[in-house]
């Protein structure tokens, strides 16, 4: 068992070696494939390029807006589990208000989701926040209500839900959103926690 | 924006049925299916069932251990945070030690990574416990270390390290170890957090 490779930095800088001998990235520009090689990282899927999709200044955007303080707003308590806090530029703070005690309450008022009602309690943050998602279709979904609603205008929304019932839907919305928001995605089923940490991770500081 | 499904209930049944009409679990035993299910919900791939190999007591002996009030031993935060505590049926101490300010030094003297390093305050703990590692094939290594040095017997191993570097190798090594712990891995690159924190969800309790 002695054998395997123990050096973090080294299986690191093989892992990151890996994914771009493994992958395109020639299409992207570099910022944007920084963030795609390390959601690459978090979940052991070169393939998953194919299926992200972005607008070109969302890396640039969100980067600005966290050198500039702005808040992370995250839709479950793993993705702000898995925001590296050492990263970040400004001590931001990294917020999920899924388990307020007012959330359930809201839920049952409003007849959605808890994680969608959560998203009421970010009304006095959006402005200007960095928004993942990497659990609930219906958190991304509510996002764009809010938006649409005038609520605020998030800086960009790394929109990243994972499953079979309203995530390949929801990530389409935003991509097609007419408020031109500044977007990454991962179309389809795939997404999650890790891959939308990852994506923060590697939007707030340019260290591999 | 409206049309979506808002059930938080209706959106898991609706989940796990289409997980159950696209996936093969006929040849698992059924508490293993289960788990099964609740992964593929967590990473949205019905393809992972393919990768999922298993001893078939593991999700009985894990569930026993957590009856018995074990302790749940993560590799990663983002683990533990992916546990649902009311899930649990004793209150169960989910135990992650990679933040111990002791894991910094342990990984300098011992020459490995953090996440390998961080198992030596797992000593007095492992005999008995469930094991879920969700992010460092160098974990798993370790554990496997560990229980060769006669440290303790864990109930259960639930193997799902993701990546590039050892991720695979890693969990080959627990599926074939002389000492036949009772585990479940997903082969190959795949796994992660989400994966192994929904194993543990699932074994925890029947409720879906």
């Amino acid at each position: 068992m002695s054998d395997y490779v123990k050096d973090g930095a080294e299986i690191y800088r093989r892992s990151f070696a890996t994914i771009r001998a493994e992958t395109d990235l020639s299409g992207m520009p570099e910022d944007v494939a920084r963030v795609a090689v390390r959601m690459v990282h978090a979940c052991g899927m070169v393939d998953l390029v194919e299926d992200i999709a972005y607008s070109p200044g969302v890396a640039a955007a969100a980067h600005a807006a966290l050198r500039a303080g702005a808040p992370i707003l995250c839709d479950a308590m793993m993705v702000a589990s898995g925001v590296t806090r050492k990263r970040l530029p400004a001590d931001n703070p990294v917020i999920c208000t899924l388990g307020d005690p007012r959330v359930p309450d809201l839920a049952a008022r409003l007849g959605t989701t808890r994680s969608a009602a959560a998203l009421e309690l970010w009304r006095d943050k959006l402005d200007g926040a960095v928004v993942a998602v990497g659990n609930a279709p219906t958190a991304l979904f509510r996002l764009l209500e809010l938006v649409e609603e005038g609520a605020g205008r998030p800086a960009a929304v790394l929109g990243i839900p994972v499953g079979f019932i309203g995530a390949a839907e929801s990530k389409q919305a935003l991509a097609d959103h007419p408020s031109a928001l500044e977007h990454l995605v991962v179309h389809g089923r795939r997404g999650g926690s890790a891959m939308a940490a990852a994506a923060v991770n590697a939007i707030a500081s340019e260290q591999e």
